[in-house]
């Protein structure tokens, strides 16, 4: 539970006008069913009306058309244009990410040649290698290990076992969730008959600012270069990102979706769970691949809605869907036609 | 390798009766392959009769099918009405979970408001934050990390690398595999022009009694609320399971399947591996999804057996596949039948 | 940046015969684009013809034909007839595996009764059990748990946080990126009225030399038995291997991919990303199965190329593609015949 806030200090904060009282205190952000009296709730969707009017929270963020329906006056209200987007921001500040004091505990191993901020945070059992670099305020907590040579930002989180291999980059104020591997090998071999010969894996990985980056994520080292994750940037847990990728900025990527090597994704696009993609794909700004789809090798996806193995344009993939499941009718008509066809020959010979 | 037990203390433990010699001491159970004098193996499936009666096992679980079968009388028979739900519960008696005697290693670093069961094993490099609790007889195993006030219940194994955010809690007897990841934030934004902001993340993970879970699996905490794992339920390896979900008692889930956010999962499903879940989706008590599937965002899916993507009955999933490998029959014959149309037109002209 | 080697000594270990200035000294493998004078850089593609004459590098790997192209005669070249596998031969010998000194870090715990081989690497915060074994020039990163009676080959390179459960063994030259998993309990359980119980699972995995295992990679034990990974074997990031299964040599498997219990994949096939198997499939060696195919219980799957959900031949899953995207103007064609028949039966009555 956080410190208390007025409403009239959040709408500053956030925007939009307050109806009722504006001295309200609330401490924490909360659903419909569960707020209580110190709990500012939010309401977008007109089906949850009726519950933000019964919800027992102190103040409900809401949209203008609420206001017009809710003449009970019955309790403070922030009216926004968006207001999960303000629920969210008001969140941030009434419970902003931990903060820990500065510390080095006692059984981390850091090296000499490290460059650790007095302002840092360095959990249990954390190891850091030579010349490392940790910034201002970062959090690095227990099991973390961070190899020679790799740089994190200020106020950057990296959860319990994360690992950053050697030379890797990190920018400020990413978050690494639990054990997140970024700059293993790529998975790169060059087979004769003796078997494979591991192609060169020398490169790194640079992640820019305000990434976030899922448990147990993977992000492999470029073979040559650079594998670069672009600012903003989220991804959820489990997903594998191949040798050389180039992520852009503010890109989504759902879980367990799975990128192979040398595949630029642009700005904005936003990527559904379980994908998978093949080496060497472009995949154009703003565009839109639904959950388990699959996109081969080479190809460049323009802007539009994906889906599908492999994918196509949303339309045309139900549209296939819809003929699919026709498939039955289409098949006994078929039969059908063929014995009027036949019994038209007959006739005729 | 186990201490001895003889058959008849087995048969007083599991139940069925003995055909030969009782007294017979077995000290491990074993494949029937490789299985010697001083081993119990099981044989379920008449194709493997054959099998049995050629195996060195000092003694077989058989179903009662088989005596009729073996007229050799060379050894010990269990005879049960499920000899493989039998040899599952001697594998227990004979291979007990590993205990290990109530330690603290001196490298682990517990906080002092931590409350650890002083019959609890604390293994090296092991994390304890503050408030959290370690129950009775449990084992934390090398490199785990439990955050502040997250709570272990009894008699639980905890293998090496496992994480627990803060605040989740588990119940008893539940195991972790290595790196499975309790309670990193849910995967939720919202976008606005600058990018995308965290929706709060400040719920919790729940999970009940005799639950497993698998390496590498991760379990979000809610957003709000709590994520729930009920009862005897079991995940395999590398699961995604999303913030927000509610999955029931003795539910099994195969490994690599994603469960997007707000999912509930009611008791007793089946669900294979690689299958691929969108949010806010209810599975109705009872209900089997084949591996690789996929469900839409917002389905309800009821009882029976369901395969393929997005999801259809098996039968009908079966049928459609049918007619799919026929379609390029189907495509020669449409063909054929518009020549024959053709000529009956001229013949007609 | 490693120590130079000049052309002619590169010449002598990967064969080759040499254009221009053998004294010429590189230090590092480098792609084409950002090569400079100290690189030495390949060319295998007709494509990239153009970008190597117009490349930086100190050096070029080049297939025969491209010597006839090249009149310029303007760097040294190292005429080979598969550039691509000199270069990573070049880079192995350029870059080799770090070294490191020998070395068991004070914050490790060994075990009294374990042996670890003089010249082998011991990093931070590593536990290594009871009568457990790590061979010469071995690299045991920070955080990784070696298990009681876990054995490790000589020279091999254990990532941070890679965990090798009790009993399992590596053979040499075998690396675990980070966060991989060997040993974790198989998912086997029987069911009865009561809920789940565990079938036993004590077997262990028995991994051959030269085998690379990527991060997060998880492989199971065995119930009875051994799950085994065959020498010369490469699995990707995030791969699941359940209990029992047997992965022959010189077997590559990419990202993702799932494999249930009791698999066979004999030697030298190749296994695409986020494949699924059922249980009790062989492969054939030679096999290639494309990713995001699914293969159903029981197979055995011949030599040849295979894709799809189930997986089909490449061929007939191209020709089966290629009905389907013209099921829409099938279904229209199968209306107008319609309309002709009824035409014509009109006419005739």
């Amino acid at each position: 539970m956080s410190e208390g806030r007025t409403v009239f200090e959040l709408a500053q904060r956030v925007g939009g006008r307050i109806i009722g009282d504006d001295t309200v205190e609330v401490r924490s952000v909360a659903a419909l069913e569960t707020a209580t009296v110190a709990d500012i709730s939010y309401v977008a969707d007109r089906k949850l009306f009726e519950a933000a009017r019964e919800s027992q929270a102190g103040c409900l963020i809401v949209p203008e058309e609420f206001v017009a329906e809710d003449s009970s006056n019955a309790k403070t209200l922030l009216v926004v244009a968006k207001p999960k987007l303000a629920f969210a921001l008001v969140g941030a500040i009434l419970h902003p990410p931990q903060k820990r004091e500065p510390l080095i505990h006692e059984t981390a191993v850091i090296a000499k040649t490290a460059d650790v901020a007095l302002t840092a945070y360095i959990g249990p059992h954390v190891s850091i290698g030579d010349y490392a670099r940790v910034g201002v305020n970062s959090r690095i907590e227990a099991g973390v290990v961070i190899g020679a040579n790799a740089s994190v930002g200020d106020d950057c989180v990296l959860h319990p076992t994360a690992v950053l291999y050697d030379g890797v980059t990190l920018g400020d104020r990413v978050i690494l969730h639990a054990g997140a591997c970024i700059g293993a090998d790529g998975f790169g071999y060059v087979r004769d008959d003796m078997g494979y010969h591991k192609f060169p894996q020398i490169g790194t990985v640079v992640i820019a600012d305000d990434v976030e980056i899922g448990a147990h994520t993977c992000v492999d080292r470029a073979a040559l270069g650079e594998t670069r994750i672009g600012r903003g940037t989220k991804l959820d847990n489990q997903v594998h990102v191949g040798h050389n990728c180039s992520i852009g900025e503010r890109v989504v990527i759902a879980a367990q979706t799975g990128i192979s090597g040398s595949v630029t994704i642009e700005d904005d696009c936003v990527i559904g769970g379980q994908v998978g993609f093949g080496d060497h794909i472009l995949v154009k700004s703003g565009a839109v691949i639904g959950s388990k789809a699959g996109v081969l090798p080479g190809k460049i996806v323009r802007p539009g809605t994906w889906w599908g193995i492999p994918i196509q344009p949303l339309e045309e993939y139900k549209r296939l869907n819809a003929h699919f499941t026709r498939l039955p009718s289409m098949h006994d008509e078929l039969k059908e036609l063929r014995k009027r066809l036949e019994e038209l020959e007959k006739r005729l010979d």
